[in-house]
């Protein structure tokens, strides 16, 4: 019996197996919930081993802890460095969900839980293509290693650290992560580009407290009207950045990148729709996918200052405060255009004004080649499986360890994602096709295959 | 026996009366404080009583109460009509008292409670005066109405209908006030310039709903962003408002006017100190005191969107607010300048935005002459009482009763006050200093003795 075949007759344990760990509340950022966590790493022990995989250990960081395991008979052949997260998200608001969030139920074909798409459904993707795989062949057709982060949702506070660390044992020749959605059931989608992200507080100050504006306004530069002003002076009318040097780093978009994003069915037309926009805006020169996803942008997150209740109240604040996140492309350094921002914003601030920028998050945006065997083999998995080539797309979003695993072990990742664009990640009443956890399974077996024949 | 003795010899008796009054929690915005509120105004019955004021009666509104009374036996004098206000601030926050605020304590001259300066005791000031004339001449030198009313802070929401209601009853030559202050203990001063008020609120919204910034990020305006173009375009570079229309109805400041102004010992230097500002902003071509009292403004009062709590969320928000105020001056209306910028915002929105312009609260400003007979005998019981004319100021702040008294009764009001800078209005630890309560007894029966020669 093949693995295909395998696969086929056990996708009843298999959705049970996903309903366990999704039954799991390992939310990571809840101190509460610690315990869950950790009850999330062992039941996963407890799969690897059951699906045959070897050095399955649970490794403590300063953090929760990274499961680790792996296979590593396949002579000759490459090896796999398979990355997941099984931390998920928190699930308020609670009333929003239609069913329970750690009660993992199923309408019309899609399994309804936290964590269902982000990231449990695709991790188990894996771990049901390599159990396959093992039971039915009693081999796998690479080496792999498998990683899996319990982390990620708060920001792989500890990973860096630890990849460092174990960076022997990871010795691979490409990393693979499904935890990234397909544009459509029919249309498979391989993301190669992330962008980065550098994300600052700004506070304005012009006076030591608040003022009464009937006594001090008019002789006194407002503070919020002075963030205002200098805020207005970060994009131009078209949209451009105005930040000096922001550019500077970024690798133009190449004639080939730019037919396949035109590929994408994704438009003005589609952006209105889907967020009830009046009106696209950004940088003319560039399609609004390419906007979205391989141009660097810089975004008001948020901004306050004096009286924000209800009625009337004259106050002449003394501060105002805005959060300013940019996304980054290949080579822009996170730290680098932070202080660009900082400098430019100081050298545009009037003297009736003293301006604070306070660094909050740094991440790195990656780009991976296109044309490797891996990508081949991604390539060939999904076609065999959906009937469709995939599209090559940019993501707007940051996945800060295709970045680590780039820049700390030398590995580029293929993002085989599995998910959908309306899986409600992060939101109440998130899902995952079962259909697609199953094309998933057997994708990922294609995808381990062709590539065990690559070298 | 002459008034001014009367009432030097009555001193102890004043300040009980004072104390009286002070320790009635007459808070007019809290609803649970509305029989302190009821038991002020029956306070103030007996009190016109004693001093042998005559229909003396309790007025309801569909708010709190107005105390009315008269006497007008000064045939042939002209009619005063004496407005104050019984109803003080909340008291809020507590712990910042040194003394409970209704147990009215003397330390270093000045009694503290709240309204001791605003406006009990500049109310009492008048009641002593009278009484002092009637016990010690049996008669007053001008005839007088007396109007105190319990809603001035929340905004006198129903003294004008009260006033239309009681035209008739309320007729008189000139209105007199004592709610302002002095500029120090030895230099008496008038206002006869208050500002009006326009107060807006703006929305701006891009789409329906808040999306992620790496996934929309560059193909839609950002709301803040949006908000902040607008709002840089309110002010030019020097701080005049570039709203169009807004300075065409402002009445230009004489030279007699800006002489007298530049006798108030206060500049940019004063400002610094006070505010903590490291510079000084706005109309270059006005000084500063011009600018925070002659000189209508456009402030920003409050402004909000987006994730304001700690740390980076990548929101990308549909919408954000601002609260705008605008101190008015003399012939601006406040309906006419609301609209004003509510289409100029609307005229420089870009399409990619819906504007919204909410209108929060309107008030006339007033301007009342200075060569009037009550303005000439206020300024000489100034100087008999303080060897010192006053010096006549306009304010930043609005009293809108000014303007309701000049355009529903026709009565232009002299602003006669008895505070000081540091009063601490509406803050923790009020005071009134009793050596300026008792000169305002003084100086009051000295208004009301010269104003009684006049005719």
């Amino acid at each position: 019996m093949n693995a295909i075949a395998y696969a086929h007759d056990h996708r009843q344990e298999a959705d049970d197996r996903l309903r366990d760990l999704l039954s799991i509340p390992s939310i990571s950022t809840l101190p509460e919930n610690r315990e869950s966590v950790e009850l999330a790493a062992r039941w996963l022990v407890e799969e690897l081993k059951g699906a045959g995989l070897e050095n399955v250990t649970i490794s403590p960081t300063k953090g929760h802890p990274v499961v680790y395991a792996d296979w590593l008979h396949a002579e000759g052949a490459p090896t796999v460095l398979i990355y997941a997260h099984y931390d998920v998200q928190p699930v308020d608001p609670l009333d929003e969900w239609e069913t329970s969030p750690f009660d993992p139920t199923l309408r019309h074909g899609n399994l309804y839980a936290r964590g269902a798409s982000d990231d449990k459904g695709q991790l188990m993707v894996h771990v049901r293509a390599l159990d396959a795989l093992l039971q039915s062949t009693g081999r796998l057709p690479v080496n792999v290693r498998v990683l899996f982060e319990g982390e990620e949702e708060i920001g792989s506070v500890h990973l860096d650290e630890w990849l460092e660390a174990n960076r022997e044992r990871l010795a691979a020749d490409v990393a693979l992560i499904s935890d990234s959605h397909i544009l459509s059931p029919d249309q498979p989608t391989i993301v190669y580009g992330l962008r980065g992200l550098a994300y600052i507080e700004v506070h304005v100050r012009s006076a030591k407290g608040d003022m009464h504006s009937g006594t001090y306004g008019g002789a006194i530069h407002n503070p919020i009207q002075a963030l205002c002003e200098l805020i207005s002076q970060l994009h131009d009318e078209e949209g451009h950045i105005t930040v000096p040097g922001f550019y500077d780093q970024v690798v133009p978009l190449s004639e080939a990148e730019r037919r396949e994003m035109a590929r994408v069915p994704y438009g003005e037309a589609e952006l209105l729709a889907e967020t009830g926009a009046l009106k696209a805006w950004g940088e003319p020169e560039y399609t609004v996918t390419e906007r979205v996803s391989a141009r660097p942008t810089l975004e008001l997150n948020g901004i306050w200052g004096g009286f924000t209740g209800q009625g009337a109240k004259t106050v002449l604040p003394a501060k105002a405060s805005a959060k300013i996140s940019m996304r980054l492309v290949p080579d822009q350094d996170p730290w680098q255009m932070a202080e660009r921002v900082r400098r430019y914003l100081r050298a545009i601030a009037p003297p009736t004004i003293e301006v604070d920028v306070v660094d909050l998050h740094h991440g790195y945006g990656a780009l991976v080649p296109t044309d490797t065997p891996a990508m081949q083999a991604a390539s060939d998995a999904y076609e065999e499986v959906f009937g469709n080539r995939p599209i090559f797309v940019r993501t707007g979003g940051s996945i800060p360890v295709v970045s680590s695993l780039q820049r700390l072990l030398g590995l580029d990742t293929v993002l085989m994602g599995f998910g959908l664009p309306d899986d409600n990640l992060h939101a109440p009443n998130e899902k995952f096709n079962l259909n697609l956890y199953h094309k998933g399974i057997e994708t990922a077996i294609a995808f381990y295959e062709k590539y065990g024949r690559v070298s």
